[in-house]
């Protein structure tokens, strides 16, 4: 028997890397379930996933659940993907299990667990739901770099990936926030150097990727990063209107 | 010896509340620091950090450093305050010690630890320092509450205690933001509330109170806070703009 005992969905945030910014109750949670699920999707990310909780885990003991997810084929293909794996997370509550999915980062902050999580609610509602918060990588990159995000009175914006099409939104932003977190900026890295050269913010900037990984890399001057291919685990850290 | 066993100034988030919320190294430092830093002001949050510390300390072994911090008096007094806790700090890191801050959330999300990381790094610049990052409360209540803050390319945004002379900013911000997260929302809540109604996104918005500890409380309606006298530790996210 487990000593976990209790069947029920477990949405686990594991954090950005590094194995041991996982919470006690991760480490628990992740030791003890009966099923482990791991979407897979992004190979960045289920491999990423792996390389950060693969230490706890009893492949003897535990079954693991590999789901596929499709990210070509557009909305259509991602939502039979999405109900391929509600019906497989399902299979293995209704058999009684306790079932853990660790996810990169923070659970509900960006990231798929959410589409599980109302699929769950709406169809299995009497199955016991435990969502255990996680590191998220912007707080993580700001410890490494020993950089503060906001300090006092101070206003924060996160934004996903950035494209060309919302760079006005991102000029607006960056003028009224005090400090602007863009994640996965590796879409339109230049693009968002030039907004940044034109608001006069460079300096105020920096950038980090793969946090907490055997390759995590800082660049306290983002113009080392113009034409570069940056790596899917990327983000930049914008402290400007005077902000220290 | 302490199996840390080495000198240095370590910022460790410890989470809003659950102690199972501490990060695997968030324990290990605790456990096997020299010293045990807290600096004490907000007097909720001091009590606070050792109700999620206090099992994992060693009181026999590991010493405890009480720092004062002015809560009135103004900025002068503040500043005369982070001078003092920097010299607590200064003398225990002089006499080669490992010295452990345990701070609420995330070190460098809101919260005091910027201002010490600055004067350690401008005056003491060989001593190591290793920042701890930790969960926030924001992500937190959304664990709790089993409420996804923002999927896909949605945009978040983050206020720290909201006044009445922020209102147009607020305003603007749950204009613009999929979801706006309000820290501290005890200043203000009738005001925020009367906003809310104006943009139609009362059903829209969720409370949460002392996440992670005994005295926990969601509002899912938050038309039921009018008028109370809400806690310090406190917040409001408004999930808007047609998010789910």
């Amino acid at each position: 028997m487990s000593a976990l005992a209790r069947p029920g969905l477990y949405g686990v945030g594991v954090g950005p890397g590094d194995p041991r910014w996982l919470t006690l109750r991760a480490a628990e949670v992740l030791r003890e379930a009966d099923v482990i699920a791991l979407p897979r999707g992004e190979r960045a990310a289920a491999s990423r996933t792996l390389a950060i909780v693969g230490e706890l885990l009893d492949r003897g003991r535990q079954r693991f659940l590999e789901l596929p997810f499709a990210t070509t084929g557009g909305l259509e293909a991602a939502e039979a993907s999405r109900e391929a794996i509600y019906e497989g997370v399902a299979a293995a509550l209704a058999a009684g299990r306790a079932v853990a999915c660790p996810l990169l980062g923070d659970p509900l902050l960006y990231g798929s667990f959410g589409h599980l999580l109302a699929r769950v609610r709406e169809r299995l509602p009497t199955v016991p739901v435990e969502i255990v918060p996680g590191v998220t990588a912007f707080t993580a990159a700001a410890a490494r770099a020993g950089r503060p995000l906001v300090q006092g009175d101070e206003r924060l914006a996160v934004l996903p990936a950035v494209y060309e099409e919302d760079l006005a939104a991102l000029r607006d932003t960056l003028r009224r926030f005090d400090t602007t977190v863009l994640l996965k900026i590796n879409r339109c890295v230049d693009e968002v150097l030039d907004v940044l050269d034109e608001l006069d913010l460079t300096g105020a900037a920096w950038y980090a990727e793969h946090v907490g990984m055997a390759e995590e890399r800082f660049a306290p001057d983002v113009r080392a990063l113009r034409g570069r291919d940056l790596p899917y685990f990327s983000l930049l850290v914008v402290r400007g209107r005077g902000a220290r």
